[in-house]
């Protein structure tokens, strides 16, 4: 099987122009088939600040509604999406940008509204394999924003690692899979007020040990839930690091089963 | 040859909910290979001054500044781009939207500041017909917005109907191509204040001497002017008139060389 590099950048990177464009670098020097999953950043927030759109939080968790869903459309899909595409080309690295409504390639249900009602967030149900077959095999590099689809006109916002994570393993029928989340840290830390407290491997038992420690916080347990997913549907490499362990020999933390 | 339908929908069906879905309805039951290309209407403007951005005017044709293409580029690329891919997929149409950067799919050059810098404004240089092709070949339908790239990391504003013409152009040398420039208007009208006023055909010599009467207000010298272009160039067949007459048999002017 061919192998296949997807790799998912966060607000971290997307924030940041500099590291932005290291990065974009570093994805275009990736030999063979390769997919960039990124996340939307905090720009949607101050977006609808700017435009006097109320951003609504329950249990900390922001509610997309209608006013929102557009805004993140136009920043995901729109601003940034089409950026990193237009420099990835600049790069040499002919690419294409998606949401899940792009060549129906992601569908998502909408999340129950019982018992907390998010608004237009997307449940991912299905990946259209041959979409991403057909858009690698030409040598042409996706990029998928955190945009599903419902299939009934909806576009649905999407947790960017699940993307990532279900992209991986829908994938891994037709490659050998390595998945890479990078994020502002070297790797997960035992400690967050030590940086070079990283990790090495993690695995369900560890995973599990760590949470009832306390030593995983809030955003990295749906991390993980993904990463074990990943695993668990036959994705060969899951690892959590910086942006630079993609073209980089550096430290990382490894997920296994 | 295979028969290929290029449709360009304006701002007067873009801004208009009902009219766009209607459309959209009688595009996705073109049968064949099909690409829409789509315009932007007033909401940028409408976006910049909910920004507090600028828009300025030279000889009244808009500037676009790093700000304005900004707010293009989130309009076009991400809000009514995706919007429409996610409502022909709802009908059942599989579509894929594509900004000039995606596949490398448009190139253009920034059109040269002297003597009037009209900012991030491209002029096109290159269609990418093998992306176009390997899409249509899968029954899956472009949807192009008003943006091409330079190849060198920058998007550009480009007008939709030159991306139109542009396309049907290029793409003549592979399949029959059918352009049809929808607007407003039933189609050119002789006169303006008679809406049954729709001109059969236009040939260049008629253009001359309709433009010599001030039969043809401002807008239509350049859409005609690209109608010629796309004939030139091997398109079979281009009209401009209603969205309807892409499924009925309504009046519409037909261009001819």
């Amino acid at each position: 099987m061919d192998k296949l590099q997807i790799v998912k950048i966060g607000g971290n990177v997307i924030e940041d122009r500099k590291a932005l464009l290291e990065f974009l670098s570093d994805f275009s020097n990736l030999e063979g088939p390769k997919i960039l999953v990124h996340g939307g950043g905090k720009e949607a927030t101050q977006m609808a600040k700017k435009l006097g759109v109320e951003v609504q939080l329950i249990e900390g968790r922001r509610i997309t509604d209608a006013q929102n869903l557009e805004i993140i459309t136009m920043l995901y899909a729109g601003k940034l999406n089409k950026n990193i595409v237009a420099q990835l080309q600049a790069l040499g690295c002919n690419s294409l940008g998606l949401t899940g409504a792009d060549g129906n390639s992601i569908l998502a249900d909408k999340r129950p509204s019982d018992p907390i009602d998010f608004g237009f967030v997307g449940d991912l149900t299905e990946v259209n394999q041959s979409l991403f077959k057909l858009l690698l095999r030409e040598g042409i590099s996706p990029v998928c924003c955190a945009l599903s689809h419902d299939g009934k006109g909806q576009l649905l916002n999407t947790n960017a690692d699940t993307i990532a994570a279900t992209l991986a393993a829908a994938l891994s029928s037709n490659y050998e899979v390595c998945l890479s989340f990078c994020f502002e840290k070297d790797g997960v830390l035992s400690d967050l007020n030590d940086e070079l407290s990283i990790i090495k491997t993690i695995n369900e038992e560890d995973y599990i040990n760590l949470k009832s420690k306390g030593v995983l916080h809030t955003g990295m347990l749906p991390k993980l839930q993904n990463c074990f997913m990943a695993l668990k549907n036959g994705v060969k490499q899951v690892r959590i690091g910086s942006p630079k362990m993609i073209t980089e020999t550096v430290n990382y933390t490894q997920i296994t089963n």
